[in-house]
């Protein structure tokens, strides 16, 4: 009988690979993975395959959204390993798999990964139990700009709360949300709702490759920071809620120079 | 010129390392390390020193929390390591610790790890973008038995939110939290302030050594939940809020058998 092991590779390049990630994929007769819900900041397929010493077989969306039969029938026969950046299980689709390799009697396993959900607090200075509910951008379209974004900031804010934006990506198009554009539609959603959640003289962190040696940390007024060029991919964003003066303290040292 | 490596270890036993991790450490000259304010499940101070083949000196709470000077002399001087469990920023003394290398000009990088606030929602099978505020239950003591962490709950699942609750632990004297004495602190506040927050029909997951070989996932009643023996530490519980359809399904299959 096989295995589905869900193994995260953490933030930035190979390095952050636990041993225990490492150990499932080199024990796995075959190993998929897909980079379109999370992005592997500096690292490509074949740095990745050379540093496991494996084959990966990249997946485009479509073969994890509808259906996964190739993986699913994989792992019915022999130990299979599914990775992807970050903490494998925080994506909605990949909970969906395990759902379906548990119904059809397949062993699952989890490998946790660093997660840009607590390492972007952490790198900011900021206090980790002091965020609410994160919340991600999609790319405007002409008929699905949601506001429920805009919603959770405000939410947040009146609880005191910060809030980790995270950036919407299409890697199979090569688009990467960047913080100012990121700032651009908080903005866009300020105008329609005029709730002074996020104005142009609200301060904001951005932040650029978190966990990678050129991580960027960067906080000031909206208006400023939208005109920051922070690097490539990939960027989130934290709008503070009430900021401690500890945590302005670690801002001061932390993201300086302050734009 | 020195330089301060904050490194998470993540969450169980040794195979947690990320490969940034296992390098920081080897490359120090110095290697603290605190388990209080975090404890490494299934691991102890001599295994880890094998498998870092280095040693590490166990730091004692006040060591870290009045001044540490010691680390700071030390990371003045050289490369030094501070290595706790999990992410090392999520605890606020490790932050201060931060601001006050920097503040004396000692160069500081953070290595990331794999951390309870993102594993225990997918080990649960819970969305993480469903998550609010997370809180810690603190031991009840004769003058000192906080109701935030129920309000914190309360405003959490008004919203629909889940909650994850840390436990306390006090490594020094050998305490640790178990879920079933965290459950009768959350029904303790509700018999004082009978809001329907945590009531002996709520139902809630207790978790148990998440990440470890053994980790289990119980889901059920608190009165049910109460009486369930987890085994050894650390446990967690989650509050849920409003499950969707798939968090249920999920919750049938991973915390099974159901108490």
């Amino acid at each position: 009988v096989g295995e589905l092991i869900f193994v995260g590779l953490g933030l930035a390049g190979t390095k952050d690979l636990t041993l225990r990630a490492l150990d499932a994929v080199r024990h796995a007769r075959t190993v998929f993975a897909e980079f379109y819900t999370s992005h592997l900041v500096g690292a490509t397929h074949s740095q990745l395959e050379r540093e496991l010493d494996k084959r990966i077989v990249l997946l485009a969306r479509d073969e994890v959204e509808s259906g996964a039969e190739r993986i699913l029938d994989a792992a019915a026969q022999h130990r299979t390993a599914f990775v992807t950046a970050g903490d494998p299980m925080t994506a909605t689709t990949h909970q969906d798999l395990r759902i379906r390799a548990l119904r059809r009697g397949i062993p699952v396993r989890i490998v946790h990964g660093v997660s840009i959900q607590v390492a972007a607090a952490g790198a900011a200075g900021l206090h980790s139990y002091k965020f609410g509910r994160t919340t991600t951008l999609v790319f405007p379209q002409p008929n699905f700009n949601p506001a429920s974004p805009y919603e959770t900031v405000r939410d947040n804010r009146a609880r005191g709360l910060h809030t980790l934006v995270l950036l919407d990506l299409r890697a199979d198009e090569g688009r990467y949300m960047s913080a100012a554009q990121g700032i651009e539609v908080l903005l866009g959603h300020e105008q329609q709702r005029r709730e002074s959640v996020v104005t142009p003289d609200t301060e904001l962190v951005a932040l650029a490759r978190v966990g990678a040696d050129d991580q960027r940390v960067v906080w000031g007024p909206a208006k400023r920071l939208r005109e920051a060029d922070l690097g490539p991919p990939l960027h989130c964003l934290i709008v503070p809620g009430e900021l401690h003066f500890s945590e302005r303290e670690a801002l001061e040292l932390v993201a300086a120079p302050r734009v």
